[in-house]
């Protein structure tokens, strides 16, 4: 049964909000859906054009061989990382301690797969060449999330990825991207996907996050990969007859988004700096190099949610709804920049922000 | 990349079909979500009104505790036989040869959950009771698919389910039900849904089959069971943000044709009757017991395509379009019957069939 929670419905009741593209309504399906004729055939089990087309132009933009369409990250990144490690012999991969395989998927990889993870570098801090390199077991495949989302969305330097990847092709390593919000570090790197894809074998992407589809992922590589994915996708239970309310998102959502990207980034990076101005309020990254990061309140979760939800009362305009404690005194939120931020009245943006900061100075000395 | 299929183009070609509920075009979801408004909410990760709703109205019309929609029931059935094998300690379970389990899956049940399946009966034929008194081997659980569809959908009396039902129960054999037909089955047995799964710990059924919805598949089960299956759901990657395309959908067809179960039950022993008074042509089962049926051609597969495809093009209508090879010299093609064959216009009915037996005729001696 779905609890009441007050503050995520005092959020939903704002008329503006800062973050996201709007409400997870059937109209996202709806708008999509509206653009194709009723009599357009669905894809069946992983064939037809729907599925054939949006694949194709997926690995064109990503610049791999082939790719292929999954219900979920989850799915397609257990099964990438079981085939490098079956191709290799040796069940051991490397990702951060904070990877969704890690905490977010109930030990997928560990019970469906029997693959054991090492856990690369500190929590709090990103992959470094020098971790890898320290690496005292064999693995067959180091798996980086760019951006790492749970430390708020840092990204290294590309130098440093260019030189992992080196080393990683040096010995046999193979090297996947979690690429979730891969559309979103671009305008930061200032490179092209394909520019980034090409330092890694195999590589995910997701299309609910800065693009705003419904769900679904997609996963490309080399052609014998994709080929060798698609059996496990049958075995998990991913192969189903039709997946195409997810790629008809996919695609008209990529297709409308994939060019703001570099909005998000500017807009999150003025939002970040807002935030840096509250009292006991700081952001991380300090400054955002993509279109999320993380909001610390150094006071406590209940205290915190109390001031936000008069904010959104007083001033109509939603900042977040899912507020999470770190500790006792301490409290975070996710936040990701959309559409949404740009339909906000510009001048009562300030105003937000002056009444946070003083209700914040209120309750912390 | 799909490649042509003449014989599938020539039966899409047709202006009527005996078989099914129409294609499988977009129109299937544009239909169902345009009974909803727009400011609908998602689901969000199994939470939310659209997928708690339909979970707990296939629960009660399933006769269970509790229900969790799954995006397939590959998914959904193997993580019934890990828990039951779990649960038990031993791993390894029973099914017919010609289960979806053993020909349909890559072996997922194996590669992801190394479990041992042990075929039970002759392919050929259903499973008695006296198949299970002769096991062998522990197992944790036995999986019955009713109708047995890959030899024809064919059932056995409700009183072997019931003394295969009892036997299990006193051996501590957990009963799983792949009821992928489940609802297509009600009218022959006479009983209700929750009538026969009462015989069953566990149970499946599908929204694409006689239901004609876009996929997915319901679990259903004790309480605790359920709550177990959610944690594997999110193993397998199918726990999605978003699922409710499925969901609305099965639920729509759901009510929309779960009374006409009957009809299409009738419509396929009429129709199986008339191909069984065909030259070199028979049912299986002779008399259906459900909408479904195979039919044998005693023929090789071209002659047939092409004695098909004419009739197609005489009549303008269509019987299946996909024949599949027995041996040599014989074919076979699935038979399932849905709202189309009512729009069929009666008169013209006899005629298709006075053309193919005809047209075999000419072919066979």
């Amino acid at each position: 049964m779905t609890e009441k929670n007050a503050f995520l419905e005092a959020f939903k009741r704002t008329k503006y909000q800062l973050v996201g593209h709007g409400p997870r309504n059937f109209q996202v399906l709806k708008e999509a859906l509206s653009s194709y004729d009723e009599d357009y055939e669905s894809d069946v089990y992983g064939n037809g054009k729907v599925i054939e087309d949006f694949q194709e132009k997926m690995a064109t933009y990503l610049g791999k061989d082939a790719a292929v369409f999954f219900p979920s990250g989850t799915m397609a990144q257990q099964i990438a990382l079981r085939i490098w490690c079956d191709r290799n012999g040796i069940h051991k991969v490397a990702y951060h301690p904070l990877s969704h395989l890690e905490i977010h998927e109930e030990d997928g990889l560990k019970e469906l797969h029997r693959i054991e993870p090492i856990l690369l570098a500190d929590k709090n801090r990103l992959i470094e060449l020098e971790d890898v390199l320290s690496l005292e077991e064999d693995i067959s495949c180091l798996l980086i999330e760019l951006p790492q989302r749970e430390i708020g969305g840092q990204l290294p330097d590309f130098e440093v990825l260019e030189s992992i990847s080196t080393y990683c092709r040096e010995k046999g390593i193979k090297l996947q991207l979690d690429g979730a919000r891969l559309f979103e570090i671009l305008p930061y790197y200032q490179k092209t996907a394909a520019e980034v894809c090409q330092l890694f074998d195999s590589v995910y992407v997701s299309f609910y996050k800065g693009i705003g589809g419904l769900a679904g992922a997609i996963l490309a590589g080399d052609q014998d990969f994709i080929e060798e994915s698609k059996i496990w996708k049958r075995r998990h239970g991913g192969d189903l007859i039709s997946l195409y309310p997810y790629i008809i998102t996919a695609d008209y959502y990529f297709d409308k988004r994939i060019h703001k990207m570099a909005t998000y980034y500017e807009n999150a990076i003025e939002l970040a700096r807002l935030f840096n101005e509250c009292k006991a309020t700081s952001t991380l990254p300090s400054i955002p190099v993509s279109n999320m990061f993380h909001v610390h309140f150094e006071a406590p979760i209940e205290n915190v949610k109390s001031i936000l939800i008069d904010v959104y009362e007083e001033t109509n305009i939603g900042i977040t709804g899912n507020l999470r404690p770190i500790d006792e005194n301490s409290c975070y939120c996710e936040i990701s920049l959309g559409d949404q931020f740009s339909k906000v009245p510009k001048e009562t943006i300030s105003n937000v922000f002056q009444i946070l900061n003083d209700k914040l100075s209120g309750i912390v000395k």
